[in-house]
């Protein structure tokens, strides 16, 4: 039995995001459905991150075992050919056994993006999440600051979820300048539901003037999801890379 | 009477390219429809650039005449209410009456853009043209610099097309390189039909090996669209600005 790891690229727009369910087209149900038919095999696919409806991807990271003996870099080219032009599988290659794309781990890199301007332009309108006031992104670096570091994040995730332990640390959160459009990169050993959305949601609302810089630390001492910010739009977010020790 | 000019963004993607025509989706059929809905009268436009199927535009341009007593900036918000997000009124102001789209052009431009890699992104799969390998960009910029200027583009411009004067002036035309996604920009005082798409295939044969810089005058001097490379795909293409004399 061989374990694969593969690096997925899609656009989110279409899909009711990654998880598998019934009635509903996801990533990980048109890949399945793409790598079955393939291999003539049922699969079942152990993904990385379980990105959200309208949610974007260029690098998710998913893993399944099979005892087929198409060589592990070829799967990516034979794959392709069974999926939509917007899921790509990037890269395909073996991993040991007991490789766990999510408890292996090691940081996560999204970004979200904002464009800027009295209308939303056609091109960027399922990428960016679309703000005809232009945030002060000086007071969205200052905020920024404080969400660096190991904090207890239950204010930055939606409520009602079952995870206990809600302490991890981003390593390096920047607001990027691009006249026209700001990006938000974060990277971190790991993110709570809605955390990327809720920190972006609230950095905008510091940019704006609704919030202040200053406030962080009050919100995330809180431990209550009303402190902090709004969830920001789906569209705006994308998984750039998932590393793991190698 | 007054006559109102349009700055239009659209992603071309869903549309049979600009003009109107029957039983076909048309950038000019779906905003010449909802002017008409918000001003309760019949408009016609007069376009500036009839892009192709799938071509994409930051900023085309076309004029329309009305009595409507709506203030000439108030339009392009009216406007966008009426349309689908694929298609954006970015700008629209009162110009004079005999001001032309066409005929009083002063300069145009466009990109080309170019993703290479080993697979299509999916995000970027709408809006480039992507190429496994990657062309040589010093070999496209040094074909470039035979592009420009004053010349008969006949070799590169579609066949059939019933335009007598063939001359036209490039400004510049330039090769950007920035790693996975080459940018060709080009201004000029006007374009014949497929020239750009023609001047981008080009310069991809030339960055690939299949022709050399030093052919490119005396496939202008040709006078044959034979002698040019393939016609790019349209997708690649934007129209990103059209100037006037002000």
């Amino acid at each position: 039995m061989k374990r694969i790891k593969m690096t997925i690229a899609y656009d989110g727009t279409r899909y009711s995001g990654w998880q598998i369910q019934p009635n509903a087209a996801t990533v990980e149900g048109v890949l399945t459905d793409a790598l079955s038919s393939l291999l003539h095999e049922p699969v079942a696919l152990i993904g990385a991150s379980r990105t959200d409806a309208g949610v974007h991807a260029l690098g998710n990271v998913a893993v399944f075992d099979t005892e087929h003996p198409i060589p592990a870099e070829k799967i990516s080219y034979a794959v392709n050919a069974y999926l939509p032009e917007d899921i790509r599988v990037v890269e395909s290659r073996q991993v040991a056994g007991d490789f766990h794309p999510r408890y292996d781990c090691h940081s996560k890199c999204y970004e979200y993006h904002i464009t800027c301007g009295e209308f939303a332009m056609p091109m960027e309108r399922l990428y960016a999440h679309h703000l005809r006031k232009k945030p002060d992104v000086a007071r969205m670096q200052a905020a920024a600051v404080y969400v660096e570091g190991s904090h207890d994040f239950t204010s930055f995730c939606q409520t009602g979820t079952p995870v206990r332990d809600k302490v991890r640390t981003i390593y390096s959160l920047t607001v990027c300048d691009r006249e026209q459009e700001i990006v938000i990169r974060v990277v971190g050993n790991g993110f709570l539901y809605n955390m990327v959305r809720i920190i972006a949601g609230t950095l905008i609302q510091v940019g704006l003037g609704e919030k202040n810089p200053e406030d962080i630390p009050a919100i995330i001492e809180a431990m209550d999801r009303q402190k902090a910010g709004h969830t920001a739009p789906a569209k705006g977010l994308r998984l750039c890379y998932i590393r793991y020790e190698d």
